[in-house]
């Protein structure tokens, strides 16, 4: 038997009938407001080549690793999904891989995943009918059906979805060629770039060394020099920018700042270029360089965003045998409070520096974070993030920062996936969440109504413009 | 003047009608399914000889440390409850006891305690009045009087409670002896032993020399060789599946784990059976030990518990006069993504084994667990424990790990007790929170109303029974 | 278009109406219960000099960090809030910063900020419009006019307020000027000192030299010898109760104690006067010292207060500038269970005393201090402190403490405040989610309706009483 799919109305709405129609009347005034996504890991190459994607299963199920790493939990190989390891992609039939998905949808239950994948497929390809392994042939064909026509190549998918805005992420080593075929194309999509450095200021990074050559090509700078190292970041930096980048992202293991000396610095990176370095020095070397990066931000205006707390790879089989981002990259506690002073002593009270702080561990929203952005101008929240960027995840994230931090420090959504179908459903979960708690407020006779929809205009639109500057 | 005593049908469900409603429904689908015990602490000489308890004080009162210690944290000594110390059980009547807990019943008002202990009071004795201090002798004489027959003693109430499986815990040095007397008795009830070899293993233990000589005497092994001693846990380890364990459990103070060479694991050991250790050695000892468990759970397949996270015995000198287990086992912070990694990089993935995370560090539900076991294929979640197996305590459970690691990740609920009278008391409440909890996500249209049902069996039937390999 | 400023009746109460009405019945009934405030910042001079306050930006808006810190981090310069530094208060109008102020007054929306201030420009100053930049002006004149007044006197406004006893704090080097005018004054308000002596125990803060010169001068003892100095405590301790003291106070950077032998306090100490202490020292030294406090308090009766967890002056460009209590001091990841013991070693069996322990890191109440005072008999748990004395952060520290620890081990509200006129609404907000908290409890058939009446009570009044010994 198959059973009917559809999104209801009210999804993720409180039950309680008052504050349900608060949710409604507020959702309706935002429901339709077009998309910004200052922070994401789209392929940039799809908006340059405009080129069809391929099918169902590497489109929607290879590379998204909120899927594949459930299902590794409860024992479904990889190979069985179709997902690359280092000695290529397996010998999967990529139907067979999404018949597999399909068996295990019901794992989903409870999880964001399984709204938004349910929204894609209800609201971007019209299904009427759940997925399960009776429906999995029924989805395959008739995604890619439709993937093969025009209308949902990348570009027209964009204009569909109302997107006003995307950033992608480089790094500081890539070319940006597909930034500059988008631009050259004369289409009007407005995809950014965004600078992520990561890869040549990680030393422990398996690809230093090369990333680090590539940097220096591209800049022309002696990059094993501290001066011309830095120069060489602002060559860069002016790089993006150029290609429409308004942020920097910074996505080191902790959230450590370091303000040494310029002899220091010198001595330092002489270690870290000479291959001298310690596990100490590599992070101290990250800590210099937020400040270092806090710093041209000053000059040059880019926002930056700090990312940290993920522990990389903690799989060592499944790293050995499949490489990166395989799921295996889990939360780890993170201190802000001493780890960011030396970099808030040198810019805390710049008056138009904006520093954009996100976590994966939530117990520092009340302590840390939202007292922290309640003080430094610089300082704001990015939203609930990776694992936490769920419907509870997301109502913690609310609860937990804006008594002391209010709303303006908060900086709208960021959907940070390079699952682009997904884009819609996962802005529009935020948004219901978003209306869910203030409705709650509302109803609670904690602000006025009139202030809600004021808000919710805010967190939907405002504040991710401003912030990001856009 | 007495007040009534009724358990309300719709307790702790959600007070909106729609969704109370719901989990009503949901309820009533699984409430009378049979009860699984996979972890507890029950005696199992009760089951073993059937004899009758005593009185409501030794009972109810004197093991149950949830409760004696709110009273001693009012100022009410334990002498004055008839709790043993040191020196052997104080001269205090029972039944005065019994009468200085119930003038400070009110205390557990808002707490767990008080739902089992009403429930126990209403459902198994049928006391249709509140405890307090004017209904005393009516609840001592009225439970005395029950226990003195038949339909109260042991066997009889584990039908009554129809329990399909109860789970004790014993040391490594332990004979077995009550549960060879329970297989030989020919009686149907399914109670069965856990191999806890913490004893053997935490050389701060005061009694670990005395318990690895009763480790040697029973395996005949030279336990003070590394070699000897690891076949020493073989040995006792098959034992204990003989007497029909499925699972192991440690209850370490941190979740350390270790993976050293041979030659460091004998220098390691040499220094603890040499009695040249010291508090480093020691945590590395359990730590390594850790892993060694895993590695023969691989070859048994007994199913692995880690229960870490108590600071035992935190008041010096209530465990000068009393000992153990007298309420002072308080939580401390407990890290679990770089302390499993070491047991990780050795078992981590591998198909058949099952490790059962527990803590008493609730920060770590969403931020390091749900991610952890919502990846690696042999780690599941255990329920919220001790503290935490209350209403709030399973309701932030749910929320905070089942958006990362769904809900087939964890293994139902442990009741994880010595009160055998409250075991359905737990169970009812565990079922409630968790109908509660679905009901929320069908009221909020997060999941559809069938599939909540099949959730709610999930929950309490068909994941422990798995994850136990019952 | 000015907007009306009313003050909903059933603000703060659960949407459900079966909830809200259990929670407004459960509030009409302490509604009306005099305030008790044994904790907080109001200045003495002000009851001892009975003289007007000037005007409401220096009332207001000048003294209220959670006020201007707000501002500040959405770019408000502090001078045009006219915020005093160091160098004297800036050349600000103070209607030009109340209309500042009122112009931003939006960033609090959510915040409990906003709701104690509605109520005091509603209930104290009878304003029915909201304060917005087209109001600001209305405000300043409406509310200076009435400051002119006797009725705003303080003991005026005292008594209206039916404050029963309220609590200020002052160091060991303070002459209880204050306090000593307000006996002889023969007003009858019950306005006592607390014993503070953080200034003459941590040796870090920039004036302990010369508050330990003051200390020498009130008590005659050589306070450069241990014995002097434990000597000049006694000695202020008695100072203090005769003007009215039931409690100490302690705000360290962490919770951590100390029992040192009389001759490692010797050397210690030796090391602290005589200037050659490091920083492991001003912290071993602060932790001994709150082990002597605690034993000074078994001789002579004086609830113990512990405020730990906050990084002082985090902003270093601020602090130049300005000073102290500016905003910038954020919490920090604080550990009880470890830090405690060896202070509970010496006295946590005490049956006479009272420590309560307050924290700013949520993730311990439900880990570390719900366990710790559901055991210890001389331990308490203070309500949610600064940054979390708010509906959400009040609301989960009883969902996260109650299950453990009972309502009995906690002590009631403390509004911790230096803003006078809000001590009213800072009250009302507690009494209302207090309210609500336990209306959920009745309305899921947790506890009985007459149960959560006579709780409301216990938390509005009979707690606060027991524990501060008033």
């Amino acid at each position: 038997m198959t059973r009917p799919l559809e999104l209801h109305p009210d999804r993720l709405f409180p039950a309680d009938p008052d504050t349900r129609a608060i949710a409604r009347t507020l959702y309706a005034g935002i429901r339709d407001l077009p998309i910004v996504s200052p922070h994401g890991h789209t392929d940039p190459h799809w908006f340059a080549t405009d080129a069809p994607w391929e099918n169902a299963t590497t489109l929607l199920l290879a590379p998204d690793h909120y899927v594949f790493r459930m299902l590794y939990s409860q024992g479904v190989s990889l190979d069985a999904l179709a997902i690359p390891h280092r000695g290529g992609t397996p010998a999967t039939d990529p139907r067979a891989a999404w018949r597999t998905f399909a068996a295990h949808y019901d794992l989903f239950r409870g999880t964001p995943t399984r709204m938004w994948l349910d929204h894609v497929f209800a609201e971007v390809f019209g299904i009427d009918v759940r997925l399960e392994a009776d429906t999995a042939d029924h989805y395959y064909d008739m995604i890619n059906a439709q993937l093969a026509t025009d209308a949902f190549r990348p570009r027209a998918l964009f204009d569909r979805f109302r997107i006003d805005f995307l950033a992608t992420t480089e790094g500081a080593q890539d070319s940006l060629d597909a930034h500059h075929a988008i631009r050259a194309s004369g289409w009007g999509g407005r995809v950014v770039t965004t600078y992520r450095p990561d890869g040549v200021i990680d030393v422990e990074h398996e690809q230093f060394a090369g990333a680090l050559e590539t940097f220096a090509a591209l800049t022309g700078e002696d990059v094993h020099s501290w001066s011309g190292y830095l120069a060489a970041h602002a060559k860069r930096r002016a790089d993006f920018r150029a290609a429409g980048a308004t942020a920097t992202d910074h996505g080191h293991p902790t959230a450590r700042t370091a303000n040494l000396s310029q002899a220091e610095c010198e001595a330092l990176f002489a270690r870290i270029v000479g291959n001298r370095w310690d596990a100490a020095d590599a992070e101290l070397f990250r800590a210099q360089m937020l400040t270092e990066m806090a710093k041209m931000s000053v000059e040059d205006g880019m926002v930056m965003q700090i990312h940290p707390g993920s522990f990389r790879n903690h799989n060592a089989g499944l790293f050995a045998s499949h490489g990166r981002d395989k799921g295996a990259d889990i939360p780890v506690r993170t201190e802000y409070v001493q780890a960011l002073k030396p970099m808030l002593d040198v810019v805390g009270n710049e008056p138009d520096l904006t520093i954009i702080l996100f976590t994966l561990d939530e117990s520092v929203y009340a302590r840390e974070l939202a007292p922290l952005a309640g003080h430094y101008p610089c300082l704001k929240l990015g939203p609930a993030w990776w694992f936490h960027d769920s419907p509870e995840g997301m109502r913690r994230f609310r609860e937990m920062t804006t008594e002391t931090a209010g709303f303006r420090n908060t900086v709208g959504f960021n959907d940070d996936t390079r699952a682009f179908l997904s884009i819609p459903a996962r802005h529009d979960v935020a948004r219901r969440v978003d209306c869910a708690f203030l409705a709650r407020l509302v109803a609670e006779h904690r602000i006025e109504d009139w202030e809600a929809a004021e808000l919710a205009q805010e967190l939907t639109s405002t504040l991710v413009r401003k912030a990001y500057r856009i």
